[in-house]
């Protein structure tokens, strides 16, 4: 069998370089390219790239997004930033080529995609829902945005799903006891030297809770995401936002 | 809206009497009769039971419900000791029968439901799979039942997706240290006073684990479950095995 | 060996009647009174009763505990209420008959004594320390007493040994996500349908964290530490405050 | 207020080179010397030194700590291969310089340290006490040690306090299921890639748990302890061994 012709831009970057070691290292895929800043986009067409591993900066991401599409290049982004601008100009380059396939995702921690897929399946079935996330305390803000964007999901589960209000017959409290207010959701924030990025979901019902639990240890959690996005990208024409949707979940 | 008239058989028993409690206490059901030992089922025609919860013993379950199946009645069943002989005949009363839904569920608590769906879900993405489960000291086999059934799944799955073996360098052990193997999953079994019912599944990728924890406090547990296969067995027709079934999962 | 004779006032209510059955229930102890409202104290002192559990209400302990004082009965007190007043008062019923020990606890919970003697003690070897409690969703107070007393241990034990502040960098907060402030120790309180009373406390350092969680699943919990109140108050002249003072933590 | 002289042997390795940094970093130490191999002893007495840090191996220790006893110099040693013989030599050293501290530390992680304090310390107030130790999967020995050592001391601390035999109904069940028992007490070890070091004591009575639980996610948690040991051994003459002993738990 032949190996998926991979190439990583942003090579040099703290993920990049770690992108860079995962290509290599799996057995289905060959580095054919590991571009940093300066480093010409023709590289990818003259080697043969297949998928475009996009690692770079919301600066640099549309021109290389724009070469790749119009090359046939399927691309794997990680890039943050995107706008409904930014993103009909790629749909746009993408109805040109219609056979090329780019994945957005804001998240290439399996882990933390389950989390949420899970929470949000579950938030219905249960009375009480509630998120509490752990941090190193050197984060600058509180909530995480992981916990913020999975209690939205789970809200708009129970909202669709003709949810009650949550029980709570808290009358006396002191200010913050109940954590912070996301859309109905109560989330609490935890920082604590020794820690990295955790995050439990609970979920409370008549006689049983449920929890679900993401534990990040180090941002090499990032890689086994990013190369399943490779491997499925090159048969997924289109946009697809969300490594969930490349998760078989049956 | 009329209320959807449910009839509870095995109404005395621990299980059956909360569930008299349960069907009373919802908005959407009326509880038209509560049958034990020694009660006629044509009760059951002349109240005009649109749903039989079955919550009896092995000894009454396929009499009960030939009776259901032959009046049309549809039926949530949590009585166990199901042979394929005892399907094959409840499927033909089913098929001469075509609009009545029969569930039968091995378990109800949702949460338990949950937690091996999302095992089984998760299984294939993560290198290293194990299971502990937690028990009060008076549980006479180990592992529990859900334990063995959730790493029977785990292991399914990750056959099906061709994962690699889990790794495990341990050259020195002392027996019994890394659990029970249950289709080459670790299966760990703790008995503790004070515990009742409590079953964790940690799933661990480079740099992050992923933890789903059930803990079962109350046998109460099993209501929400009931009463939701109770709502939806009516427009089920025919037979359904395991309340995942009933569970939207999008 | 002959037994420690003890009486239970308050014996009807929901903690008396459980205490009835388990001093009932120990191979070294007998029951030799149990009483209720009405019933007259004189029972104590015709029975031999060496030890009284009081487990009835501010309007009736110190009634009780004067004629127990002064009968020489030992006397285990669950009884909330106390003033500096009160015990003043006991303190001078105690100094008249200086071979008595009365112990007061406001929790008879040995894990929960524990996990506070544990937070306590561990707290000023950690950067950081937070306080999170769950409860059941019909719960009033947040967050709970425990929480809040735990918090202001752990609080002092830091003064005292001139910790430095709690690293924090957050800089952008969603109101109450980083929870109650209880003299400098964040507390978070949880309300989630299926669980009784939990609690934990997570104490980080460099490279590290230590997770102490007390899981109390019902009131039977109190049992073992009345029981062990009232063995260890027969040899403990004097006001006891605490039930820690009867545990052995070499 | 003058700083303390610290040196640190074995300053190349991969422990000792964290330990440089950490007295460079500490506001009330001073690092004097950092010996690697080869270097001679003689720095210390030239530089001053006043505590010696030893990280080398078992092959050099001996000497090294010759030299610090016989010239005043405290230790602290996290060396090991400690047996009987050596232990009296050392003491033999230590009586001719009475003046003079060594601290050995088979652990200088302080929450490892506290985790099995805390244990041993709970174990006789609970009837059911489980060990859960968790790592990586490259680890070759299960359980590992120090689960196997603080089995050890929790089933010493339940024989001295004439515990009865842990409860436990189990009548059939797969090997392994139960885990290892060492010295009557369960441990269980499971290995999961994305885990370090962690380990978890389950302690369980009538009505509650509690639980006790140490995540190591990085060896720099040795550091607080090393610290900690270098400030201490100053003042404390003779021989400790143990972290445990320099950790006020009042």
């Amino acid at each position: 069998m032949s190996k998926l012709r991979v190439a990583v831009l942003g090579a040099k970057g703290r993920i990049g370089s770690e992108a860079v070691r995962a290509v290599e290292a799996a057995d289905d895929l060959e580095l054919v390219a590991a571009l940093g800043r300066g480093d010409t986009l023709e590289t990818l067409a003259e080697t043969g790239a297949q998928v475009a591993v996009e690692l770079t900066n919301p600066d640099s991401v549309m021109a290389n997004l724009e070469y790749c599409v119009g090359h046939g290049i399927h691309a794997v982004v990680g890039t943050t930033g995107w706008t409904d601008e930014r993103l009909a100009q790629l749909n746009g380059w993408l109805s040109a080529s219609p056979e090329t396939g780019v994945l957005i995702a804001p998240n290439f921690s399996i882990g933390a995609v389950l989390t949420m897929k899970f929470a949000q399946q579950a938030a219905r079935y249960f009375e009480s829902v509630e998120v509490i996330e752990l941090h190193h305390p050197n984060k600058a803000d509180a909530p995480s945005g992981t916990a913020a964007r999975t209690a939205q999901l789970i809200a708009a589960a129970r909202r669709e799903a003709d949810c009650a209000p949550q029980p709570d017959a808290t009358s006396t409290a002191l200010d913050g006891a109940r954590g912070a207010d996301v859309d109905g959701i109560p989330v609490h924030s935890v920082r604590l030297r020794g820690l990295l990025a955790h995050q439990e979901v609970l979920l409370g019902g008549e006689g049983e809770t449920l929890t679900i639990r993401h534990d990040s240890l180090h941002h090499s959690s990032f890689m086994p995401g990013i190369l399943l996005g490779a491997r499925r990208v090159v048969t997924t024409p289109g946009l697809t936002f969300g490594l969930e949707h490349f998760l078989d979940l049956n």
